[in-house]
């Protein structure tokens, strides 16, 4: 099959496959056309999933379509905004990704995307060269507050809590099905104005460095607070090892002591949320166990061991 | 480097280089803020741009910045919308696009966005596996009409127009340039009211095709009447390869008789634009050369032939 004849087959397929799509405008125009309802604000964020990189050569396409939604979604999660259209691009050789291929990554995402109920709205489909690795983005749109919640807004004595459980997300696979906290950041931004909200894709000691460089602001963190995904019993070097990994797809918050108090009252926000330590003056983030300071303490920086077939 | 610092590095390349952008929300943060004026419809498009597909192995990273923001920006004129928000993805192996390599390549991409009015909003960047092509896309938000012409109005005695000039544009390399013909598509929607319009990346005969078959009916084009891009004498054989090369970028048109009279009667549209054919009942796609029919003549499809250095 010749490039050309590759590539129309894959754009009929993709086309065919946007039959079930809600947004405005018909498969095969150039443009999706996207009615904005009244006053409403859009948050637009862009990801990728990028085969040898963020996931295993030879990833099976509902893995990848999973991977996808899930990580753009955690970014719209940190801004407190609801999905509302997506579009998104494919990029992969005609050996990896034959006919049959292509259309389970189409269907697994649009089935992905009719679970967080929101439009797929366009798409673009390329061939790449033999032996490429298969290359996948996604642009959401969401529809959210007039300001989102950002990095800059930590102030000494405020709480720091987390969604969900953290920690060695890569080596357990859960990388694999992130669960954007799409319900958790927008009844957050709602009820409890945080100082900074941001989702943890690189782990938490660089991502809360972000809010904490943005601030200008120090944090102590304590292991014994941290809900750790592994319940077992680790050793410090373990979990300095399984925050290094990354890819928890949790949401980080910054909140006063009074929006902690008040939320952690609630029985939603006891389930949803774990208090995990303050924001300090300064500009160091220190660890404790326990209460007891832990000066040597340093999450590993993750390194991704994927090797080509 | 490892992989994770050659990540992080990159980011803060494109963090820095997004410094510049107009559009609301700061560099850094998960998601970009937009606020669309009052009542106003979006047109939302992606494109792709491929190294060793779409452009030769070891293009310079601002000839891939201009053929991605053109060819998306190509779909935005297609749809008469005037381009608002642009957000982009790299792909990238470290071996080909070191600091200085990305660096070129995020500057070259603003400027360009620049001469067109459009704010970068966001963006993304991975690493990519060692050997891998530079994948690139583009979204772009478009600001446009309530409803896009669409593909499927063409009518029996429609005329059919193209802007610019046709053909070769492969060979001689002005698919690395294109030209949206964002203020053609525009002006042409608020003045003519085209029963369709797109924008010509496969070649005349694949995407006329393509309002054909959305509006079920035939046309008859005349080689004699194409503005050629190349004006020598040139066989039927090499205009038919010229033809199927596609990646003009121009836009095609159908407008009704009388439309395409008052259109033409201006100065500004007669130097637009230039009327090559009519559509027809039937199904089928015909070829004339100054009146005569050619049964024979067939527009060749290209084959991008890119080899891996």
């Amino acid at each position: 099959m010749s490039g050309k004849d590759a590539e129309q087959q894959l754009h009929e397929l993709f086309r065919d496959a946007f039959r079930q799509r809600r947004g405005v405008g018909g498969p095969g125009d150039d443009c999706a056309v996207l009615r904005p309802p009244k006053a409403s604000v859009l948050h637009q964020t862009v990801d990728q999933v990028v085969e040898g990189v963020h996931v295993e050569w030879g990833t099976p396409p509902a893995v990848f379509a999973r991977k996808l939604l899930g990580r753009t979604l955690s970014d719209l999660a940190a801004a407190g905004a609801r999905p509302w259209a997506l579009s998104w691009t494919i990029c992969a050789p005609a050996k990896t990704a034959g006919h049959a291929w292509l259309k389970r990554l189409a269907n697994a995402f649009l089935a992905e995307a009719e679970s967080y109920s929101v439009s797929v709205v366009g798409g673009d489909v390329s061939s790449a060269p033999d032996g490429a690795p298969v290359v996948l983005s996604c642009t959401a749109l969401g529809q959210g507050p007039k300001i989102a919640p950002g990095r800059g807004g930590a102030l000494p004595g405020d709480q720091i809590l987390v969604t969900g459980k953290l920690g060695g997300a890569v080596s357990s696979g859960r990388h694999l099905r992130p669960q954007p906290r799409l319900d958790q950041g927008a009844r957050l931004l709602r009820d409890c104005r945080p100082h900074a909200m941001m989702d943890l894709s690189d782990g938490l000691a660089v991502d809360l460095q972000r809010i904490l460089s943005a601030s200008q602001v120090g944090a102590q963190i304590d292991l014994a607070r941290i809900p750790w995904a592994n319940q077992g019993q680790q050793t410090r070097a373990q979990r300095a090892i399984e925050l290094g990994e990354g890819e928890d797809y949790e949401l980080l918050a910054v909140l006063s002591p009074r929006a902690t108090q008040s939320l952690l009252k609630t029985r939603v926000g006891k389930r949803d949320w774990t208090c995990i330590g303050e924001i300090v003056a300064g500009r160091r983030l220190s660890w404790l166990d326990a209460g007891a300071k832990l000066p040597r303490f340093k999450p590993q920086p993750w390194q991704h061991k994927l090797t080509r077939p």
